[in-house]
């Protein structure tokens, strides 16, 4: 069976697609770093959702998510935005943790496991 | 094919199924909540363990977990109850490293995947 | 279907196997303990490719890691190993965040899920 990755670098890719399953690579802020928390995870799901389409699923088949916040008394700042989010009875096992990410101006990065839609 | 989910709020859901894989929301301690590491390990692989019925599989079909420990030092508490646990020849792929959680009296939080029992 | 485990302890395996998945343990230097973050790296990664090859997948067939990495303002130190072992045009998604590791030697801890070879 083939793999499919998307978004291909030499260090990573966007996503790799195996037997209907898609993983994420954790996506960060790119236009919104440094700004806000809120603004933040607006951006972040707004192009993990660009990955998704493009991996031939959609926000509502994410089976996990992880997300690393960098200060964890923030977390509902990112909820309020997260329920939004989340396609009413398709929210996806979770868990948040606060971690330093990799550069100063991001807050928030997530990774996700979803399923492929149906061909 | 079908996504099926357990215990799903607008927030996050206890586990998601697809194609025979199982995906587990981060779990942590309810009622041990503020007692010690091992008390807190104990309640988390019930709750896991009961998760993992409720989505037809079972504590011998762990494929991997994840474990965020907010003292990396007592990470042998956490290894007692663990090996206890684990039945005989099952153990799972395992990363454990430290990490700050949400909630204040929260001392660890478990995520997994899994198999699903052959129908 | 069965799950497969390879070096398998009470405590956890180095992979689990299932459905042509290949679920890989958190890996950490051994001989290169307490030295540079480039030669832990350098090491991780065979050590991953051994376990790889062992439970029938290879380098070339990761879909994602997460890397944890005890300073992550040494990260360039890692991405200068990783991106001369990762093969072209195979590079996983990938997550890299801080976070404090088990043993005070261990400066990086890498996680992965791979595809089977097809047989």
């Amino acid at each position: 069976m083939t793999i499919d990755r998307i978004g291909v670098t030499q260090r990573w890719c966007d996503a790799a697609i195996f037997n209907g399953i898609v993983f994420l690579a954790g996506h960060v802020a790119e236009k919104t770093e440094g700004r806000s928390l809120g603004e933040q995870t607006t951006e972040v799901l707004a192009l993990l959702e660009e990955t998704l389409e493009a991996a031939g699923s959609d926000k509502s088949r994410i089976l996990s998510v992880q997300i690393f916040l960098t200060d964890i008394a923030k977390i509902a700042e990112m909820n309020e935005v997260w329920d939004a989010w989340v396609p009413k009875g398709t929210a996806p096992a979770r868990a948040t943790v606060e971690a330093k990410l990799a550069s100063p101006g991001h807050d928030i990065e997530i990774t996700a496991v979803a399923a492929k839609k149906s061909t």
